[in-house]
């Protein structure tokens, strides 16, 4: 995959090259409101005019990586695919909203230094929400199904999560409404430039 | 993968929203001139101002492809996955360039129906060039390879190609300047409206 340098001077290019994309990748368990953080956000963005994409780890497995399963090596390749076709977009002006749990931290700095080699922006948020309120509103039924023994390695319980140790923002999800958080990332992204 | 719907009328939106994408994907012979002839055409096109992107096959393996080798089903979901990410990319306004073999049409067939169904442009130019000079030029040496026993399962000699029937474009680049190729290939999507 190539891009091919720029051969004239930035201000004779048009405006569609001087908008900014970033990738705003939300970790966080299962359940923990990281979908619809992303997609609160990008329907934001787009009001504002921006492009945006919404990469969700459950559509992706319908086509990208569809051969991934569960594993600590399928999953850091799941991050790691998903990371590049974000880079791909980010560097096109498109923000990138990419709700994936992406447990391990290796593979998490690895696309954020993928990133910055690029040139591109990289915004990583902790969806905090506590293990205890993730299991309980258990969205896809995931808790449940672990707890009744149908399901092993569920991320968080019997899978490792590794916590974020220096996320860009981190964002307890519970007592907050959906606006409320969104208006958080916007923030952020209004003083990385993004937003 | 979602794509969050407008929700503003498309001329409240900037520039950036209303320029036009499409995936352009030279498919031929191993040798064919695609990567080539996709590089020269990008470069004219950012020169023009444009968001260009060049998927090249092989660099494409030490990515998001890495797991695939050379079956029909390998090369498939080679094809599946590499237009999947040119479809994000064309739908944000990225004019992707995609030398890449894809030697079966119902593959072929496949992408472009996705891409219709999505509203993308989807172009396709059929890298003509014979046998015979694809194994003279030989760019990687892997005619000479196949020729030595070293290689089995080279596209258009020991492992198929099937034809495009009605490609957009059809351009033998044997007695061509790439100059001259490329040519063409603008040609096409100008009258298109992509260029």
């Amino acid at each position: 995959m190539t891009q091919i340098p720029l051969t004239e001077p930035a201000d004779a290019r048009p405006s569609e090259s001087t908008t900014r994309g970033a990738t705003v990748w939300l970790t966080g368990l299962p359940s923990a409101g990281k979908t619809t953080l992303a997609r609160a956000v990008g329907v934001r963005l787009e009001r504002a005019g921006r492009r945006v994409e919404v990469l969700d780890g459950d559509d992706l497995r319908g086509h990208l990586t569809s051969d991934l399963g569960f594993t600590r090596e399928d999953r850091d390749t799941n991050v790691s695919r998903v990371g590049y076709v974000a880079r791909l977009l980010a560097r096109n002006g498109v923000v990138v909203l990419v709700p994936v749990i992406a447990p391990y931290a290796e593979a998490r700095d690895r696309v954020r230094a993928e990133h910055e080699a690029d040139g591109a922006d990289f915004v990583q948020i902790h969806v905090a929400t506590s293990l205890d309120v993730c299991a309980e509103r258990d969205v896809k039924g995931l808790y449940a199904k672990q707890r009744a023994g149908e399901l092993h390695g569920l991320t968080g319980v019997d899978d490792p999560y590794e916590i974020p140790e220096r996320p860009d923002l981190r964002l307890d999800t519970a007592g907050r409404s959906v606006d409320e958080s969104a208006a958080h990332v916007l923030a952020l992204l209004r003083e990385r430039g993004v937003a």
